[in-house]
């Protein structure tokens, strides 16, 4: 990787080269308009004409039926449902600890205000086919759902020829996913945001996809809630002099191997660190199966940057605002206080990054592109709405009635001000 | 207002005409994406032509000296500041009772996890020009933003000839607001999302605005957060036939005037007071000041459905999701459970919705457009973001890594089984 060095400032002007949002594909904007009107019309003669002509697939029935899913988890082997099992206990611990509760405030005479926490009736998953369909990112967005206590998880995959993935059916089992319908690309997005004769309207969707699902979500955003867009994955490691370079290697390997445009990151105080595992990546990315992607990312994304001391280092990554941060250092915890902008953090040398992705418990859909900066990792609170409340008595009321209308008039609101004087005339 | 009536079904279908979004405007798109080029390439000089050609005034300094916002405090009648310091009391007791707070968990040996809650460093406030600048959605805006822990809460506003409302600088001085700039308009929003010589960047940007403003914050999302995209004003109101029609009338109204968009909606189980209501409308709008808005709103956006129990009106009601929600009933409390689907709610006959515009204390910003299935009021977590993080000891780690290259593999992701692999070789 490229060796960035220079004095704090010269560094952040070289790594805060913000990346622009894609930009939107003319022609894929209108062709996912015309899908999702279609569907909107026509329902599911619309999602089979689609199947048939984007996944060569007749589908006579949307819904997977329970028989399947159970055959494709019976199907896996136990070290592969014990793993499933393991990551939903610790999923499950840990976003339990995410739930929030509502409150009622008495502290007025006559007067009640509260909050309700109400779940989302019903969410939808979208799930990739093929090799990106990944059973733990079912479990990262199913659990949480559940936990918040959504009735109604749904989940959409592609139809294919051979059948779905068995992991996949597999971790929807686990996870408590209520439903599987074989439908994908935008169609099956334009289903769960409008409802089908066979696939139930709902009010959240979640999950990766290919560039029609992605802009398919977008188009339908208002209409119901969505979780992120995401970006190309990210991981940036702080490291002092003391750390392994075959692991810190790793590491950045195991998010470089996603995409040609993943973007691996160390930041180190120790020049004789950067050397050694830029010789340790060439090493173990002669080995690597994804070997062609790894390169690309290491090449043309991936950076080290040495800087004077540990409080540069965190600096400079609270500028970039990595969606994964590995702390390498002796006593991590003291620098917790330092961290502003992260998705998911892990301190110390032992937590390497794919930990996180799979069994630790936080959650592994997080925020990229420096947008941690403002936005959290998927969790509890994406799936519940607060709703307000509150009750005065007409003694209270009156204590707050010459406020109320000196604001509404204050704005040229009379209106409001006289639906407040109405309960005294 | 017309009166719908039939059975739940047929209620149902007639009320739940969704309202589609409104289409974007291709020629209002590029303008904007013009305006938002010069700026991020030409900084305050390109704020400074956009001031002198859409507003008309010169500016030589975006950011409002203390002693302009002093004078306009000074200026203001000691009724107002009274009436604007109640709302901040109340909007502040209410809101810090929103604050979440973040967790360790060190439940399984060798391992901690936790989630550290940070707000976010800087946000900004749009706040329109001329009639529209509302001082009361000021303090909803910029309160829960300070009660998170935000450093920096920056004001926009459109420069005036005559100089910005008193109101509006009195009400940034009260809600702790740390500098307002005269700049409006998409130019405004685009200083927010990158930053100039004068304007600071933020990471998220609030407040209402016209379509510039609005189609400003849908294209510099990512780059930034943005709050929602509000839509009309919306009330619903649950009564039975003990209510007051002269009280549902003037609520209905006070929704009706802001817009002629507006959606004034009343479902009953009491002809009787369909009917009174309807007496009671046509009288007090011949003396609203904002009639000709508001008769719009009632003609053309209102209705009264008339259904046969409070059960269905509750069932109605949650099928619409509406912004505001009036329970004009007895033991209103009694049917808090019953509500999914409001962004605010008003118990029992006195808590006339203005009451919740100006001081009870929850928030006035509310999801609209049915979107409250989904969406919650502006609150403190609004501006708070979630950061995860994870700490194993080798122990620990040793315990849970064959369940992790086993998912690793299983998914295609050799990478990441050889980075966990490298803690052990």
């Amino acid at each position: 990787m490229k060796i960035l060095t220079g004095n704090f400032d010269q560094l952040a002007t070289q790594v805060n080269q913000r990346e622009e949002q894609a930009a939107s594909k003319p022609e894929v904007e209108a062709a996912v308009a015309d899908i999702i009107a279609n569907v909107r019309a026509n329902g599911d003669q619309a999602l089979k004409d689609y199947s048939q002509k984007f996944d060569g697939v007749q589908v006579d029935d949307f819904k997977v039926s329970q028989a399947t899913i159970d055959a494709g988890y019976a199907s896996c082997s136990k070290e592969l449902i014990d793993a499933l099992l393991l990551a939903k206990r610790n999923i499950t611990s840990y976003h339990e600890k995410e739930v929030s509760r509502g409150f009622i405030d008495s502290e007025q005479p006559g007067v009640i205000r509260g909050q309700k926490l109400t779940p989302l009736a019903a969410v939808g998953l979208y799930v990739p086919g093929g090799t990106a369909a990944y059973p733990s990112t079912i479990m990262m967005a199913a659990l949480p759902a559940k936990i918040a206590g959504v009735k109604n998880i749904v989940m959409v995959t592609p139809p294919q020829p051979a059948g779905i993935n068995p992991a996949v059916l597999a971790a929807a089992k686990l996870a408590g996913v209520d439903a599987v319908y074989q439908v994908g690309g935008a169609q099956a997005v334009a289903a769960l945001a409008f409802g089908t004769e066979s696939i139930p309207r709902v009010d959240k969707i979640m999950g990766p996809g290919n560039i029609f699902v992605a802009t398919a979500k977008k188009q339908v955003f208002g209409q119901v809630a969505i979780d992120m867009i995401a970006g190309p994955s990210e991981i940036g490691i702080i490291a002092d002099g003391q750390s392994n370079p075959a692991q810190v290697a790793a590491d950045l390997l195991s998010q470089a191997e996603h995409d040609k445009l993943a973007r691996p990151m160390l930041v180190t105080d120790s020049q004789a660190l950067a050397d050694a595992v830029n010789l340790e990546l060439t090493k173990q990315l002669a080995t690597l199966p994804r070997e062609e992607i790894a390169t690309a990312s290491v090449n043309d994304e991936g950076f080290i940057a040495v800087v004077e001391n540990l409080d540069d280092a965190f600096k400079l990554m609270n500028l970039i605002a990595p969606e994964h941060l590995e702390v390498q250092v002796d006593e991590p915890i003291s620098y917790l206080n330092q961290i502003q902008n992260a998705g998911s953090v892990f301190l110390g040398r032992t937590a390497s990054e794919p930990l996180g992705d799979y069994v630790a418990g936080p959650n592994h859909i997080l925020p990229t592109a420096g947008t941690a900066r403002f936005f959290s990792p998927l969790g509890v609170e994406d799936f519940v709405k607060r709703i307000q409340f509150i009750q005065y008595t007409p003694q209270a009321l009156g204590k707050e009635a010459k406020a109320i209308t000196t604001l509404a008039r204050t704005e040229g609101l009379e209106g409001h001000a006289r639906a407040i004087e109405s309960r005294f005339n």
